[in-house]
């Protein structure tokens, strides 16, 4: 605490993010990286900005990425919103599209950001309870309100809701903004992008980080009705007219062109994840069904946090949140064959 | 305007950056990059970060950054908070140290981006007229506010606040934070940097985007008081846990420990300044003088608007602001001798 802090520095209760330790030789399954690595073509593309040109400002806009972006989606550019990954793009959704006088819907077990950019804009919110199996009732959002959000894939729990039943949402709520995060759901959910056209109210918002390898570049985007991306353009012009650096705009580009890449790519973790699941059943763990790269677990015989701590000391983290009705869950990120197997010969001797 | 729309962004005015236009062969002097390249120790750095490693989220804490930042500076890391350009470095200093009852306080002309801000936050300001030869008088800002803050040079004048007047101001004024934004401070200012010991008050504020020629890759830095930088810090865990991307954060390390590079090419930028301030002063300009890389300066005989379009119909692109005292002046980002001399001559010709 200190005088010259603004009040709301002194209400806020900051994201606590996954840890990024920095000694080598873990096994990490804690922050749902990919653990295969980026396009080559991204890579080749970051080399090739590391030049001359950094000297200059990148283009405000990040027109050559959003046009990627919006062929791959089959949307138009003026759908497209880009930002310093999909965190910084989430706070612009809650600064413009989701600050109004009812209060923004939301799971009570979901993204743990969200609470917190309410706190950062003074956004009133509400969270409903995910049903015992950790499904999303879409019934329970039908009440006034300023705004839905919600991951699908759903994190930390990796369960989908079905693309009918966000479609029945859309139908059933067209007078706030419907915001679908879908970091996860190229390893198994099918996208809202295809709604877009339909709803003026939906905000799809994903990210390079998972599927395309990126975390280390941070890159996100939001794709909707060009009214939506239009407020998000006037905040980020009000706080930052160049978020995207050049290595971030020529990578993410040339990842995004590469398809061969991608789909390869996220086939593999999703063939570990289903591999993994079975294994961790075969080991007594209830373990959800996933849509994500990651996988959510417990075990009725043991603590998660003693689990937890027990393949810390065998150099594998995974993601433990000490939350009412998870704090019995693990989150394991689906790392390659090679480290699913490590995790789960440790929980095998650890079980033992 | 969209229904959707939160009520702060129907009510904003964002800000306008430079033009950065997409055809080649123009002589770019409007946005103040630095006509020579990045250290190329910074180039190789990046290069070197585009491999496997970016599947991996980067350093939340940039630790290496700050801690070149801190080296270089003569202070220690936890002085030092970093951002993706320091746009983003302002606006969290905005919200989270200049958010008070009383009026943040600055000067009429100025980086137009803290009205802004202030738009973006609901922070109350009060404008103060510099004098009429464009200085700041530091009595006008000895009276109740919620903070001040100012470029140092000033933006777009260039003028230079010497480091005693800074020092006076923090010596009356310690009940509000100070900022000193010092983008241009390393073209021929003394940093504020070493009062920040003394005035737990005080955030410096500095970026890569002008002495380091790092436009392009977007990193700003604050250094202050530990209590200043803790607030920025909450902010950031709030909006985006991972603000900078892993080739910035290298390339930006790299940057600052390469001294050489970086006193080799300010000093070539002051040389070429005050060559051309001769060579605009014998065409019958008025130059103020600059501690910046640019030059503000107006001929008693011409339209500044007319003169602006006039050069660019000769490719060469400066920049021209319509807002009252300084319509009449023509900024002029320091280039090249050789890109000094194309001015020049086409300035000759307009003229003739």
């Amino acid at each position: 605490m200190n005088r010259f802090w603004s009040p709301v520095v002194r209400s806020l209760t900051p994201y606590v993010p996954g840890e990024q330790p920095k000694v080598e030789n873990l096994v990490k399954l804690n922050t749902n990286e990919n653990p295969y690595p980026p396009s080559p073509r991204a890579l080749e593309a970051i080399r090739a900005a590391a030049g001359e040109a950094l000297r200059l400002y990148p283009d405000p806009g990040a027109d050559d990425l959003r046009q990627a972006i919006a062929g791959f989606n089959g949307v138009a550019a003026e759908n497209v919103f880009v930002g310093n990954g999909s965190d910084e793009v989430l706070a612009f959704v809650f600064q413009g599209l989701l600050h109004h006088e009812l209060p923004v819907l939301f799971p009570d077990i979901t993204y743990s950001f969200y609470p917190v950019y309410c706190g950062l804009y003074g956004i009133d919110y509400r969270t409903l309870p995910l049903a015992a199996d950790f499904t999303l009732r879409v019934e329970d959002y039908l009440v006034p309100n300023g705004g839905i959000i919600f991951p699908n894939p759903n994190a930390p729990t990796g369960r989908l809701l079905p693309l009918e039943a966000v479609e029945r949402l859309l139908e059933a709520n067209t007078a706030s903004v419907v915001v679908v995060d879908e970091a996860y759901v190229d390893f198994g959910g099918e996208s809202a992008i295809a709604l877009v056209g339909r709803f003026p109210n939906l905000l799809v918002v994903q990210t390079f980080s998972k599927s395309r390898s990126l975390a280390g570049l941070r890159v996100g985007f939001a794709v909707g009705d060009a009214g939506l991306i239009e407020a998000l353009e006037r905040i980020k012009n009000s706080f930052n007219s160049y978020p995207l650096d050049r290595p971030a705009q020529v990578g993410a580009a040339a990842a995004m062109a590469d398809r061969e890449h991608f789909d390869r790519t996220r086939n593999a973790v999703i063939l570990s994840r289903e591999r993994l699941a079975g294994r961790l059943t075969e080991l007594g763990f209830e373990v959800l069904p996933s849509a994500a790269n990651f996988l959510f677990a417990r075990h009725p015989g043991r603590d998660a946090a003693e689990l937890a701590a027990a393949l810390r000391e065998r150099k594998i983290i995974v993601r433990h949140f000490r939350q009412p009705r998870i704090e019995q869950y693990l989150r394991i990120t689906i790392g390659t064959d090679a480290q699913c197997d490590a995790l789960a010969a440790a929980l095998e001797a650890i079980l033992d």
